[in-house]
């Protein structure tokens, strides 16, 4: 064990807390970070800091805010309040946001469920979702889960719950990626490519 | 392109600036620190900042100091001053300490020469070490500079300057690495794995 300063065991300490940074890694950041100018020292420091005090929730989409009041999204006049998106995580928001395809709200559901690691329905925001397919008089709920175990698993339990409010429930498509090769696919993706399959016109 | 809001870009290009950390790297690790306990974000930016606080070189051999003033190995009076182990950067001397098996004092050079790379003597700390040889009246130094070319050129470099001090200079065993494996040994390690043999008494 290295016997490191303290300030630096600290940092380390930090570093070490993201994912897929080990010890040895976060020495590395630190070894680097100690060449840097002084400024881009600072700056790094503050722009974290900057992060915790514009860190808001939208209250409406469980979006991520710059401000307090509702996302970007939410507050522009120009998006169709008739159909939610529903995604995971506020990181999905900005992935679909950058296809410049979608018109609508979202709705970040905060996770998937997944009972082995403790996510059950209640711990996602399932409740108000509930309320703003009323709220909204939503005709589309497009479900943007990833597509895994949980994700699926996910998409069966918000399938069933919003049966009774007669809503349509749509699912992203499934099939071959762009750039994918139709040799090395897996046998769940060519499946859903064959299913999905679509009449050229 | 993502449009993240402006406090996202901002880290992420602090980020990015880290070794290995890309775009897609640091929106991660941002992501993941989004989730963190509003302390733990605290800390890792005050972590930082005190980084720059505590970031001061052993005016006798460079190493990182946490304070104003000599290195904990400089200032230590356990410590043999008439050798003096000759290390690229502040790094090394951690890795040595760490072993508990050297007594001496240390030499951080700031790198190696690379001329390519514009590193030539006078850019390392040569001269200091010139001085600190003749004021130590020092018996041995130790070149623990890496094993590649660019270590290799520094030892001769700093062999020959050595030489009219009439001091013992000597270089960290080459050889088979603890847990390495013959098999899969490169011929240069082999080599120096043979020449340096030991006798077993």
């Amino acid at each position: 064990m290295l016997n490191y300063p303290d300030t630096i065991n600290k940092l380390i300490e930090s570093f070490s807390r993201l994912p897929g940074v080990g010890r040895k890694t976060a020495e590395r950041f630190i070894f680097h970070v100690l060449k840097w100018p002084k400024d881009e020292v600072e700056k790094f420091s503050s722009n974290i800091k900057q992060l915790l005090a514009h860190n808001f929730l939208c209250p409406n989409c469980f979006n991520f805010s710059e401000h307090e009041g509702l996302c970007s999204v939410c507050s522009s006049p120009n998006r169709d309040t008739a159909t939610l998106c529903v995604v995971e995580e506020f990181h999905d928001v900005q992935v679909l946001e950058a296809t410049g395809a979608y018109h609508g709200l979202y709705h970040v559901l905060g996770g998937r469920i997944d009972p082995p690691e403790g996510i059950t329905p209640d711990k996602l925001r399932v409740r108000e979702l509930l309320e703003r397919v009323k709220k909204n008089n939503a005709h589309e709920i497009i479900l943007a889960l990833n597509p895994d175990i949980q994700g699926e698993g996910t998409v069966i339990y918000l399938k069933n719950i919003l049966r009774p409010l007669n809503v349509k429930v749509t699912l992203l498509a499934r099939g071959l990626p762009m750039g994918g090769d139709i040799e090395y696919a897996d046998e769940v993706t060519l499946t859903n490519a064959l299913r999905g399959r679509q009449e050229i016109k």
